[in-house]
């Protein structure tokens, strides 16, 4: 049975004692208020809440899954319980605007509490998490009227939130959607289509569901320029905080899918619902980008909480799992057989999972470092640094999350394989991860075109310029130099190359993701394992360390060969050999 | 909805174009009269009965999965009626012995029929291979009675085959294994305990179950070399062909799994059954193992089917799926968006799911030769060559076909986790083949102790030399070299250094198995290239050997500097910090 304990040493370690995040915020008057000493209580009560109320609850949701009937959705036992529970502690409103009754918290201790609910039960935290992100989207652009109103419920979770954008025909290309806004004398929109995919679109949770619905105009211009936000609520806010008349949104099915079971993915149809336009005509993609940079760091952090939670579940089975001997003797002479630990090849798994879970670790509070000093501390640089490691968050931490889950189902042998331990509930409900909010290849071209080419590489080499490798120990430096001259070739190459190639940057661009990945990977390891102590904690993180730059970081040979490549091998086959 | 098309073309080109196996059968007396128009019309009826009969029952089947009611078990609707379809056309026994009713043909052409199969219903099809495995066993260790007894009817499919390996505590470690034989008067045998992951162990397709039943005799030593091996039938033979008395054999109940939901996978209680031995006395995992040999190979099949059945899936999706715009400009004018092929990260995952899907294909027909020359020709070089090449295929192939199945999954965005479309069954099914039949890691630990490092590496060696530069390509003789250098280089470090630091073929064994594998499938590209037309075909063959050089070969770059390292990396950490 899946069981969950939040990692709050390293979690500690990390902020308080390698990026002294406490040192940060006191300089920073929005963040001032926020001590050590409070940050550790959150950190503390948010390990509780994940590991007794929500982790228990994750096996059984994958198997009751939701189930619709005439357009209501019942959410698996417990659930509404739970989320209760997450909603009264205030967690949904945690980085919130104060002035409308968020939490005011650090974004970089957002994540790290978003990275226990996501490895606890990401079904279950799938109804906060749409909740948030409709928050920051009506902070940053809704009237105050529209703040107002919704805010205040929506961080205190009596009412949740869903980002209503796909549609049949059209995913990724929303430029193409059919959703139509009529306007309405009284200064509303009537909203009418058909949406999928929408995560919580309907549930049971919450007394009103707040849509933000991506809709055109009449008159809208063709294409990604004339799309336009609205929010839709399931019930109409009455004008006193209260609900009043349905709406004419409702859900039509929910969708069986491969994993996040406990989670209600909905198609969602709009018969001349009501709608209240966000931000100004036709600028709804931007509007919904506001949001999505910040979904795209928290489903980073969903990969990041998979890796965690697959690494405890293969950790403590194989140190109880007698099977085998060591090739260099027993090692339990007493017993029928040694453990799995002494075996090599199940080590490499293991620490494989735990490297890539602890470096994403260190990457999260990096980048979310970044987020709190743009917004807090208009950083400009690191606003550009933060947009540029976005893409980077999403993907890499939710593909190096898949791989983690992969590779700790495989240490259970067969047993990985049944429901029981549920460590394939892991890899199925990671999955996701890869796919929504931009899938991961859209992240590629992301940080490729708009984050690296469009600014000559100049925030890139200012990242890598801000690594001083004398500051880490000298046994890992010249291996970082080299992995960082590897990242300045494959963009040189790239920055010479696409004006003729103009198709090479999408043709390399996950294996330019992937190498940037790797090697701030490294950079974190080398970090870690120079700050932490002599403890057997530090000893771990040296020996972690080793394993990664022995036997991961050289991946960035053959990605940067990869790169150094042309985009004919990719293009050449015609459409119809395919 | 799965859609599944034999790929004849690609084979019959590898077979009887690249690899000429027609000449071959025609200079070995037990093959001489296997005609190349006889084995392509095998292949266009296999074909035709995996893509009409079986495909259309994969989703259907694992919508439905199993029933277990009282030790009897349900295979979803259809699959009976398949399953007759498939033996009464005498597929089950196709490499079978001709002398108990086999059809006697080639391992490599069996190969292929098994590609098929597996790709087109991989639950179904586990009814059939754990079938022919036990024929294996049983021709190869059997007495004559036993040989005339069972052959027959489970080469006919009239009775099916199971492997009763697997014990709750004793997975991979059979030495440890708790089923106990006594001995009869009548010089059978009375078993009794427990296995568990029984794959067909019971169900309704077949009127008899043959089950091959691992256990401890009274006086037998500790560990490996105890084991005697048992044919425990569910119904006792009746002397004349028929069934007779039920015997104490029966199925406790079956897993709920990740993916082969059609396939019953069950928990085995044996209370004092009736049992035949196979062979001697505790040398029932040597007899086992003749068998897992030919199946290792055979889940390597699984997971090259699984690697086709999701590139056709994703290259139909792609094509038709109109999404977003070339970055060069519209390719699809008159139409509201480009398809996903104009996007060059959408191919670079379809062209790596072929490129690893046809040099998969390549790669088990070459090895299934070897295993070809070795029976039938008492080839020793074959042989050994066969044996080096097994553990391999096991793990290369279903590795390469998972990671295919993933990527494929990926093309689909959010279309490929819902289940409607069965992107997302195909790598729930091809993970089951990384796991069962020894994990992919025993497959590497067997690759680098038994195969290579046990002779000094001259089978490796011999394998390599037989691998003629000259005959390809100019093109691609600098990269090969250098890849086949790295395989020396990398057998040169493990050989030199393995006595002193005993730990290292372990701690290295998973990335020695994938620098092997990436480079035959580099040579085997080069071939393919070089011995195709000039035409759509074969120029297609060109393309994507260029991508697998440019883009999929430079992996070994990382992997050789990865094996070049120590164990102390892997080992050092203490079990208890784990």
């Amino acid at each position: 049975m899946l069981q969950y304990q939040a990692p709050e040493r390293d979690i500690e370690f990390l902020l308080f004692e390698l990026f002294r995040v406490q040192d940060r915020w006191a300089g920073i008057p929005a963040l001032s208020e926020v001590s050590e000493d409070l940050a550790r209580a959150v950190i503390t009560e948010a390990g509780r809440l994940a590991g007794e109320v929500m982790a228990p609850i994750n096996q059984s949701g994958d198997e009751a899954g939701c189930q619709w009937q005439d357009g209501v959705v019942t959410t698996p036992p417990g659930f509404k319980a739970a989320y209760d529970e997450m909603a009264g502690g205030g967690w949904l409103g945690l980085s919130g605007n104060p002035a409308y009754e968020g939490q005011g918290m650090p974004k970089v201790l957002g994540c790290m509490i978003e990275e226990m609910f996501w490895a606890a039960n990401s079904s279950l935290y799938l109804y906060g998490t749409l909740t948030a992100g409709a928050c920051i989207c009506i902070d940053s652009h809704g009237s105050e009227e529209q703040k107002q109103t919704y805010l205040p419920k929506l961080y205190s979770g009596q009412w949740s939130g869903a980002m209503d954008l796909t549609e049949p025909h059209a995913g990724t290309d929303l430029g193409i959607i059919r959703t139509r806004a009529v306007p309405h004398a009284d200064g509303s929109y009537r909203i009418s289509g058909t949406k999928i995919f929408i995560t919580s679109g309907e549930h049971d949770m919450a007394e009103n569901i707040v849509h933000l619905v991506l809709a055109k105009l009449p008159d809208a211009p063709e294409g990604s320029k004339g799309i336009s936000l609205f929010i839709v609520p399931k019930y109409l806010p009455d004008g006193s905080g209260g609900i009043g008349e349905r709406n004419g949104v409702a859900s039509g099915s929910i969708e069986h899918k491969m994993g996040i079971r406990g989670s209600a993915t909905n198609v969602m149809n709009y018969d001349e619902a009501v709608g209240f336009m966000i931000g100004e005509p036709n600028q709804g993609l931007a509007c919904m980008f506001t949001m999505m940079n910040y979904e795209r760091l928290s489903v980073g952090l969903q990969g990041l909480g998979a890796g965690e939670l697959a690494y405890q579940q293969a950790a403590r089975y194989a140190r109880e799992r007698l099977q085998g001997r060591s090739s260099t003797g027993p090692k339990n002479p007493d017993g029928p057989a040694d453990s799995l630990l002494v075996h090599p090849d199940v080590r490499r798994m293991l620490l494989t999972v735990r490297t890539l879970t602890e470096a994403g670790r260190a990457f999260a509070i990096f980048t979310g470092m970044q987020l709190d000093l743009a917004k807090h501390a208009d950083d400009e640089e690191a606003d550009r640094i933060g947009q540029l490691l976005t893409p980077i968050a999403k993907a890499f931490l939710t593909d190096r999350g898949f791989e983690a889950a992969v590779l700790a189902q495989q240490v259970f042998g067969g047993h990985g394989f049944i429901r029981e331990w549920g460590a394939e509930q892991i890899v199925r409900d990671a999955r996701i991860g890869q796919i929504y909010e931009g899938t991961n290849g859209i992240q590629a071209g992301d940080l490729i075109g708009r984050k690296v080419l469009r600014d000559g590489g100049a925030t890139l080499e200012a990242l890598l310029d801000g690594f001083d490798v004398g500051t880490v120990d000298a046994e890992y430096r010249p291996a970082l130099e080299a992995a960082f001259g590897r990242i300045r070739s494959a963009l040189a190459h790239v920055l010479a190359e696409s004006n003729a190639d103009p198709e090479l940057p999408g043709a390399v661009a996950t294996d330019f993701l992937d190498l940037v990945g790797y090697t701030l990977y490294a950079w974190f390891w080398a970090q870690m394992a120079t700050a932490a102590g002599d403890d057997a904690f530090g000893r771990g993180k040296r020996e972690c360390a080793a394993f990664y730059f022995a036997r991961l970081l050289p991946k960035t040979l053959g990605l940067e060969a990869g790169i150094c490549s042309t985009s004919a091998c990719v293009m050449g086959l015609p459409d119809e050999a395919f």
